[in-house]
């Protein structure tokens, strides 16, 4: 049976895929085995048995939303495993396998989904992760919207890394790994109405190769943050919140694309509240900040990394830490996190 | 702040909680931090850092799409981590953390939100697995139904354990841990035009404290396996398939409740194409059958464990193995796995 036997022009995904029977078992061997294939998939079991792990284990879950399904730099597939990926890496981790569950709405084109997940398989490989178990799901048309992903990532750390917020401290030095915002305009910029040409691709990318240098060279990094959601104003308010300590940027250290400064201006949006895919913040001692720094730059998805900030004092105690932010003109201003939502469905 | 603040009367999802700011932030602490409460979780970071496991890893995951969302029995919450606590027991593991992604669709009432939150969290706490990490996405009216929730659940293996349809030989006994056919009739029993007032009550169980018991007691099961989708027909005809081996079902012997056979009957459903929530089937040695029956029938649920069958000659190589059984009359049969969809949305 070749996958041309289920990939046949006009083939759409049916309910009869959902069920459980020959038609589930067919999808499964056609496209996903098929695009996945690795010797803990290939097990053929609901569960998936892996190695005994040599450390603490981290565990990282995400479902993927993001609309359109394809957008310039990626898709919902290599975001999918990206996304989970840098998570297991936010924790120290080194990622061993990742599980991938879908749900599918009736009447989405198999050639769609073939390409979707030809793109996660190829993700996955490139980080050398397998894909170790799956689940998959059809919904009637009009309950779902194309496919939804949700992966799940378990890693190791290594003995002597603890990544906490509560192992921020006064003086220490905030790093980012690369530009602002690339992740959000790429998806406004293929939004109905919103196309505006500007060549931006997403920086979705899986960073725990970057990451493992940089443990391994400075155990005793105190956080690791991917900027998803909410970009860097969320995640740097999350920390400010959890370790009450105020953290101060420093506007003219946060490197950001040109292009990615002008549609911002253009359409009124903050870069720091913009979704980013393939950057990693680091929170870390003074005297580490220089090199993780040119760790990270030898990176290909860390060559723009640059401290962006300092911890401040803590606050008075049972008061959450602020973010704030030294302008580019000088002043000093508060960076709050949305109340609201701006960009829906970025991942 | 208490949850009375998010849960007001009339109070629904609104793309925000989606966003990963404020909203998102709030609708975590209120309603998933509150019912999930446990150490790792309460870490609050993006990965969950779990204790160093002694053994092989399990992982599995699934994708909950049941609709309606609640029906007797259960919920989809309750669902969600019986669903996955038995896929990792089905790897002959203890369960120790589970994941949680949420996909809502805008407009849904916290209120029921917080109802399958703490659902979900009373069977978390009375399987003794924390939720340990989770993921709450916000889709627009229309692009989803309600919710739809993924676990992914991870466990160890003790050692010893080796459970996988290779190890299928001819001569083994065939076990189920009680009757057929009742969540998938409990959620038909819900269906719009489909009510027929039975009483009939979903079997959603959590089953790996039996599993354990019964692993303990006989390391070298050769299988274990939850007949969901697909019922006890898909699962077997799998598990034939995956061994080359043909499996011999008793029909007299299989466990089904009068109320559902009759509703069966009614509506022209195959009991054993229908899916179950709390069941295992066991293949195990011929001489470890009477043990392992003992055991199961100390537990709730397994109460009405039986033995429904014997595994046949191996087929000629090459060739798959056939699922068949000795009818009720005598007679011998092929049970078919269903090619279409019976019961759609059936977990």
């Amino acid at each position: 049976m070749t996958a041309q036997d289920l990939i046949r022009p006009g083939a759409v995904i049916e309910m009869a895929h959902g069920g459980g029977g020959r038609a589930t078992a067919r999808l499964i061997r056609q496209i996903f085995a098929r695009h996945f294939a690795n010797p803990l998939l290939d097990q053929g079991h609901d569960a998936a048995v892996l190695p005994r792990p040599v450390g603490r284990i981290v565990m990282t879950t995400d479902a993927h939303v993001v609309s359109p399904l394809t957008f310039p730099g990626g898709d919902i597939g290599s975001l999918s495993v990206h996304g989970t990926l840098n998570d297991v890496a936010c924790g120290g981790a080194w990622p061993i396998a990742l599980s991938a569950a879908f749900i599918i709405e009736e009447g989405f084109p198999l050639a769609d989904l073939d390409r979707i997940a030809a793109s996660m398989g190829a993700a996955a490989r490139s980080a050398g992760v397998p894909i170790a178990t799956g689940d998959t799901k059809v919904v009637e048309r009009g309950h779902g919207d194309g496919v939804y992903i949700t992966t799940t990532g378990i890693g190791v750390v290594p003995d002597g890394v603890e990544i906490s917020p509560q192992r921020i401290r006064s003086g220490q030095a905030v790093l980012l790994s690369g530009t602002v915002g690339d992740h959000g305009i790429a998806i406004l910029s293929r939004r109905q109405g919103l196309e505006f040409g500007t060549g931006i691709q997403s920086d979705s990318a899986a960073l725990h190769r970057m990451v493992a240098d940089m443990v391994a060279a400075v155990p005793g990094i105190a956080v690791l943050r991917d900027p998803t959601r909410g970009g860097l104003s969320a995640t740097l308010n999350e920390l400010a919140e959890a370790s009450g300590h105020t953290i101060t940027l420093n506007e003219a250290a946060i490197p950001i694309r040109p292009e990615v400064a002008g549609a911002c201006e253009m359409l009124g949006l903050d870069p720091l509240h913009i979704a980013n895919e393939g950057k990693m913040i680091c929170i870390c001692a003074e005297e580490d900040a220089e090199p993780l720094l040119t760790i990270m730059r030898a990176h290909p998805q860390g060559g723009d990394a640059a401290r962006i900030g300092t911890v401040g004092d803590a606050a008075a105690p049972g008061t959450p830490g602020l973010l704030r932010m030294t302008t580019l003109i000088g002043g000093m201003r508060i960076v709050d996190w949305l109340a609201g939502e701006q960009l829906p469905r970025i991942c």
